[in-house]
């Protein structure tokens, strides 16, 4: 294609979202500017009704709750998250595809279903699930961001797969009862933390819209801030559901590879091991993170996806945990909990350094055990990272981006492993085995925490930042320290909201020594005007499928640090 | 090296093992040449002790209920098996290493710790168990059959770890209670179903030493069959803990990836992911199995591996398979098995094709439902399996042979990818995601049984042949297409003991019409009077992290076998 045609092609593509949406829902007035109006959280409301505001205002849980006993017909819900997620998209962006017929004959026969057997078809019964442009819906394109990818499957012309192929999240969502309506937008090549990409340019962050949303599940981040989706799937392999999820203010949970079935889905340099993107669900509340997560388990995946694991939800790990925080109520000593403040390599902006000190008052205010995390270094996590993200030299990227001719969208895509070296087999063995051994060392210092805790067990958690910053200033992403030693270690990490940046407090210190380059230039980075009111969370990271324990502590930490800031 | 210098190093190794066998414990005798008397089963007992005889003629389980409680000392245990263990190695030279003082002296302080607590340590106290010339052991060398390793750590010279560093397993072996007193040999490489190097040359078959013993683990099973060691622990990437398992009438299982800690052990190829070596065990009895692998997992190895998954021993999937196997007692519909009898590349010889009908007809008789089973092709599994063995196109066996100099030991060892091309990042890629469809495929005609079984649920297990031959020929190992498949969808599979071959029933038919050059090869093989005597075994395979259930179930057809063939 010429520099015309993929232009064209990614402009017909825009468009056709656009008209997907139904013209009673398209906003008619002026959309102010970001600069006029950062924040559309509360503006969106306007354009819907109060019955339609009184469903999309609650939170995954709360809405199944009444979807699954009949108070509230799966068509009411779906057609008032549509007309949100319509509205989302014209606001931030952060749709590639909209499906909302469909979703509401499917609405419709659940209900016919409820009518009928007076009971839910599953836990899901007439919630709506947004997801990822990664997964395949029947009767929907896939495009990933790619303008290579549109009318193909996965950029295959004529594979018969197109339009009639499901992801096998997509089909346990359904047997769940989910209500299935859009697919969120991504950067293409899913190798970074903002969303960009020639189809629907960039999907900016409902909180303030001079900020990024995150990525590269960033359309879901936005979507659910806007409260246009109670819950969705995004993926992680570096950080991707985790930052869209800090980023707005929600809870995001990575998995540890092995939970949640990837099968079928889309993705970028498929079938590099060495570091397995997860799927991962995000919402505006832990327990909604839970009910996706329980859900999907419930399905046994792992009859259905070989690399997903034979352990269902561990009912007796989520009781013991919730007895240890219940008993810390009054022994806080049952708990104990590491922070680390900045990973040696960037020190985190004034915002998250007030995250992690509300979040430390709190847990000490109640009593618990904080130590200083001291791990292994994390240099070393994000080298070997990089190295596995890389190991292709960019081939993979190269080769899609390539199906259209299109240019990287973004300067920070440029540099995505091409013309770095393209490694051997025994190149990727040899970073295996050092990973391993990275893992190892790790775990030993996990382990080794049992001595300081007074808990008898090692640490139960350790909270940090996501990002040495809050939603950050477009083409600013660019250190994944924070969220990449998580993906080499495969271990669980649950994102909880905490703060907002805040200009009137978050006021920047003189610095004049740096961690190194990438230190400096995220300290220059900070601009307290621009940050005001971007959302600050952080994450508590568990070991290897801790997943039970982790939305647990994250959810009451959660709670506790809520208590203490409003 | 010249060859004169590594063949020297060889020979100066085989007799150090020798020497560190005590004088008391030399066979002075001549012994019978392997034509003269094949079966040394019988012959080992003659210079036994009756108290020796009386401990080790007992399998793992009922050894560890005397020594657990005291009945019997952890010393006079460990010596009656260093004892036989060295009488075994001289007569099929199975082992690389023996460090029976060191044992003795661990034994002596478990039982002063019994004779002080009067309890034992853990479920293993004074069991001795062996261990496949993988693990490190402190102040025991590691050369895993290479010349090039003797002296050093891995092949690495000055490594400070050597004869100090314990792999993660030994550690969990002795605070189970474990006495460790030998290692076993192996085959350069590891990469093939029998056992040869420069070092101990040739481990034969103890039920006829005209035969193989198998291979890689292949020192454990010779050492096993004449009870030199209760139970042990091989490694298994190919089929090599099932191999010799099945090539010495003994038990054995290949665990899913994840399940026993790999952690620390050396290894061919580390860091080869696409087909992950697992460690498992080796017994004469299936509940000697379960006691070793229940007891490993009882050290929550999780927090020691970083590439073990976090799945204790599941007692309700064993109490539940128990309950169908008792239930099909009285309905045996209950249980409904699959049965594969050639796998469309190499069909089996007489012994295999007799102890498949004895199985099938046993099974038959008990009312159990059995289908037939006609998987997705086999040949796709090999030639992806082989793909990924050989990804370093032989990178680096050629460097541990060339640590050395000495040429590979064996003709079937010559051709391990040395000479094919080395593959890129994106190569390997791509073979993980067409290993993963392949998974896929198979995982899903496993779930189409459900149609067939009449129990609700898909097969219980597939029995099939672990090679087409019974205990295999010197050089005639070409066929791993029965184990390796089993490896490249990472299922469970347990090795269960059925019948011998024997001369007199097993007569070839004639055939002129073969599923290829391989299959008539192995049709040509066949020697009525060489095999007659070899053991001749089957595996039943589960799905992924099924070990409980195919426990149970190799148990109870290994029993039900038994008792309908004596």
């Amino acid at each position: 294609m010429t520099a015309g045609d993929w232009k064209a092609a990614a402009a017909a593509k825009r468009q056709a979202i656009l008209d997907a949406i139904p013209a009673k829902w398209r906003i008619q007035e002026p959309i102010p500017s970001p600069s006029k109006l950062r924040d559309v959280t509360g503006y969106i409301q306007q354009f819907l009704s109060p019955r339609e505001l009184e469903i999309t205002e609650n939170d995954a849980a709360d809405i199944a709750q009444q979807t699954t006993t009949g108070n509230w017909t799966a068509v009411e819900v779906a057609e008032a998250f549509c007309h949100r997620a319509a509205l989302a998209h014209q606001l931030v962006h952060c749709l590639h595809e909209v499906f909302f017929d469909a979703a509401i004959e499917d609405a419709k026969r659940l209900d016919a279903y409820y009518a009928e057997y007076q009971k839910p078809v599953g836990p899901l019964h007439g919630l709506p699930v947004s997801l990822k442009d990664q997964f395949h819906v029947r009767g929907v394109e896939t495009t990933m961001g790619y303008v290579g990818w549109i009318g193909k499957f996965q950029g295959n012309k004529g594979d018969p797969r197109r339009g009639i192929f499901e992801s096998e999240l997509v089909r346990e969502l359904r047997k769940l009862g989910a209500v299935l309506y859009c697919k969120t937008s991504v950067p293409a090549t899913l190798m970074t933390g903002e969303t960009v990409n020639h189809i629907i340019k960039y999907t900016t962050n409902p909180k303030n819209r001079l900020l990024s949303c995150g990525g590269s599940s960033g359309g879901e981040g936005a979507l659910i801030a806007l409260k246009g989706s109670p819950g969705g799937f995004g993926t992680d392999i570096g950080g991707s559901v985790r930052i869209p999820a800090v980023f707005n203010g929600l809870y995001g949970m990575r998995p540890s590879a092995g939970r949640i079935p990837y099968e079928g889905a889309a993705n970028s340099m498929d079938g590099q091991n060495t570091i397995l993107s997860v799927i991962g669900p995000l919402a505006s509340t832990a327990r909604s993170l839970r009910l996706l997560f329980k859900g999907v388990l419930s399905q046994e995946p792992w009859f259905h996806d070989p690399l997903v694991a034979e352990i269902p939800w561990r009912d007796d790990i989520e009781s013991a945990t919730r007895a240890l925080v219940e008993q810390s109520a009054t022994d806080p000593s049952k708990l104990a909990f590491a922070m680390m403040s900045h990973d040696g390599m960037v020190k985190p902006h004034p915002p998250i350094v007030r995250a992690m000190r509300i979040v430390e008052e709190t847990l000490k205010k109640l009593g618990h055990k904080i130590i200083e995390w001291k791990p292994p270094s994390h240099s070393i996590a994000v080298d070997l990272a990089v190295r596995a993200y890389n190991a292709d030299g960019g081939a993979d990227v190269e080769h899609h981006f390539g199906l259209s001719g299109e240019e990287p969208p973004s300067p920070i895509l440029v540099k995505l492993g091409v013309g770095l070296p393209h490694r051997s087999a025994r190149e990727v063995a040899s970073l295996n085995v050092e990973k391993r051994e990275y893992q190892k060392l790790y775990m030993e210092y996990w382990n080794s925490t049992a001595e300081l805790t007074d808990t008898g067990r090692p640490v139960d958690g350790v909270i940090c930042p996501c990002a040495p910053h809050a939603a950050v200033k477009p083409q600013e992403y660019r250190s994944i320290g924070y969220t990449a030693f998580v993906n080499l270690l495969d271990y669980t990490s649950v994102v909880f909201p905490v703060t907002h940046a805040d200009k009137s407090i978050d006021v920047p210190e003189p610095r004049t020594e740096f961690l190194g380059d990438l230190d400096e230039l995220t300290y220059i980075d900070y601009d307290a005007e621009t940050y005001d009111g971007a959302p600050a969370g952080l994450q508590i990271v568990g070991r290897r499928f801790q997943e039970e324990k982790m939305l647990t502590l994250a959810e009451y930490i959660g709670e506790k640090v809520k208590k203490a800031t409003t």
